[in-house]
């Protein structure tokens, strides 16, 4: 493995290692890339510490259509600028930084509104598993050559990425890296959720759906935004203890209300309903419940789980017309660039957690072992460490 | 007929006609009833004037699955305070009002709650026809003495009907009352759907479905929010005239673009889509479509229409999760006995049309004709004449 770190002389070709996914259900194979140098307004950065989520997982799992193979996956990671391309202004090589798949370039139509963090500027060739430069991959196989797609404009599964300059948040370096990996996705998304999309009152009550970290992170912000009663719902009561610690005032499973929808148990239990509820998991039916949770007239709900390609959310109009509002989430409302480093800097405060989160410390060699933790609902968030930060 | 007026005396039964909807999918018929007097917390109105709304067309039909008969139906009247019964201190005779199908107690939760108008006080009652009181009609035909249900705690289709308190605005005595009676329903629904519910702001895109009078009172809410585009969605395309008269920059038939979703026109007209838009018919493929034509990040739609019973609306979830915003609203939003005499207020200061939503002007004789004209989609309102004001 090579590593091009002069200050004058022009990016080189790294040779490193990265996981590539080559097809859907397969396990993922740890192969020697060449990581080309970055473009104008890119950024390669080395990966420091990575950790799974859902949808790294889903897309493995070939349940996104618009999943490319082969591939390198990952996308909540921590790391440090090696090299940047032409132009790039906001970070430098030896920047700490967290590789962001929202993007924010402080431009477009979504950047200038208040209300949406789905900046558009890159969206189109990170869809398509390229760089916005040249539309093509930065990552190649070094044994047979074969191009890499990049996925979700990070591509974080690697010790080496590439990532535009707009995905690319510059976070203070007396910031752990192995903890801040997380605000690259899933701890941020479960804040935000409830921060910026419900933006829930204090003395709310609310019911969370699904306690993996999304949920636990849910939960996390509902305490700090004062929420007077959470109500954990898992089919996995062995998840009741975390929801406990991070500060559900009570959990309940499904499967102990059988033949009765769990939104009847919770419209019970809470005298009308909940003011807010959070769907975490992606299941379309589980999305229905939260919605029909909400107590008539104020409830919302904020759909976080990605579902399944083609399936669908429903219910009766009713449901709406009597009051309650269903909304949507996609990394928590936080406008990446500019809201990670506050993140960051919250955690820093201790104002959020991040190391409650890490349920295993694992190396880079240990990906596959990671992806099974997860099927397995066995982990929170399994961290690796990738490169060394000197 | 007889009217019992005595300032003093106990309020005495009244003959009257009132229009009776003995089963669906019928004509209604033209009865001698009795109205018994007012009890507490209730108050007898002589029905000056009354229209229709699709909601009485819908119950007729058998659409409505809790919809109850024998019953009298209509909820868009206004009218004179004839008698009150024990207790009633916000109204009396004399006094001009509109009985409001959505009633005001300013005592339960939702009352207190700033985010709804869904007052709670005695809608278990008016949902089951009766007043809450002795949980019995106040309507009796005098020819066969059978009991017939209120409907939506209004029951206006007759010379005198019975409602609440909760459900009787007090409105000012120099606003006529022909005009005002639509504030009972369609023009304030819209009205309150674009300013209370949707909150839209100066600038912003809309798309209005259905050119009725509840799309059009939403046109003229968006022209006073300065909304800086406004498309009216109809498939009969005669409409088009009205909804550029209230204020719409366009018109689309989804008929002219057969083969192709007209989400994805309106989307493709406003580069991105709308800001904001309006269901008012009651189709749950338009609900769809509407929520679909939102622009990505921000836009928001919202269900005013009256779906038939079990249908369900559907959509991807990733509809939500980008950032769309699925709303209803009944009434509007307004909170009825505070906000409908406000209403007035706003008419009588040439702020608000209502005359111009007046496309016919029927005896009271004449209400299965109105249901025609209704059912045909030839007018806008027809408002019958009932009783005299003096």
């Amino acid at each position: 493995m090579s590593d091009s770190n002069g200050s004058n002389a022009p990016p080189q070709p790294i040779e490193c290692r990265a996981w590539v996914a080559y097809e859907p259900k397969k396990p993922l194979k740890l192969e020697t890339v060449i990581v080309n140098p970055p473009q104008k307004g890119e950024v390669r950065v080395k990966i420091c510490y990575m950790a799974l989520c859902h949808t790294d997982a889903y897309t493995l799992g070939g349940l996104d259509p618009e999943g490319l193979f082969p591939s390198i996956l990952g996308h909540e990671a921590s790391g440090i600028v090696e090299s940047v391309g032409e132009g790039v202004t906001s970070v430098k090589p030896g920047d700490h930084v967290i590789p962001c798949y929202q993007a924010f370039c402080d431009a477009c139509k979504f950047c200038l509104s208040r209300k949406t963090n789905l900046c558009g500027s890159v969206r189109q060739w990170t869809g398509n598993g390229v760089m916005k430069n040249d539309s093509q991959s930065r990552f190649t196989v070094k044994e047979t050559g074969k191009k890499i797609y990049h996925f979700m404009g990070t591509s974080t599964f690697a010790e080496y990425t590439v990532v535009h300059e707009v995905s690319c948040a510059k976070i203070r370096e007396d910031a752990d890296l192995e903890s801040v990996c997380l605000l690259g996705c899933g701890v941020s998304t479960g804040l935000g959720a409830v921060w910026n999309t419900a933006k829930v009152e204090s003395g709310a009550t609310a019911a969370v759906f699904g306690l993996g970290t999304v949920g636990l992170a849910c939960i996390e912000g509902l305490v700090h935004a004062g929420a007077k009663r959470i109500i954990g719902v898992d089919i996995d009561a062995k998840k009741f203890e975390a929801g406990m610690k991070w500060g559900c005032t009570e959990c309940v499973n499904p499967m102990d209300h059988e033949g009765r929808p769990i939104q009847e148990v919770i419209v019970e239990m809470t005298d009308g309903g909940v003011d807010y509820s959070f769907e975490c998991i992606g299941n379309v039916e589980v999305m229905r419940s939260a919605l029909e949770c909400c107590h008539k007239g104020w409830g919302e709900s904020i759909i976080i789980g990605v579902a399944a390609s083609g399936q669908m959310i429903q219910t009766r109009p009713f449901q709406l017309v009597t009051g309650r509002v269903w909304k949507g989430t996609a990394f928590g409302g936080f406008k990446s660039r500019v809201d990670v480093p506050k993140l960051v800097d919250r955690y820093m405060n201790k104002e959020i957690k991040l190391r409650d989160y890490i349920t295993h410390q694992m190396q880079f060699e240990d990906l596959n072992k990671a992806f099974d933790l997860l099927h397995e609902g066995k982990c929170l968030r399994a961290v690796l460490k990738a490169m060394p930060e000197k």
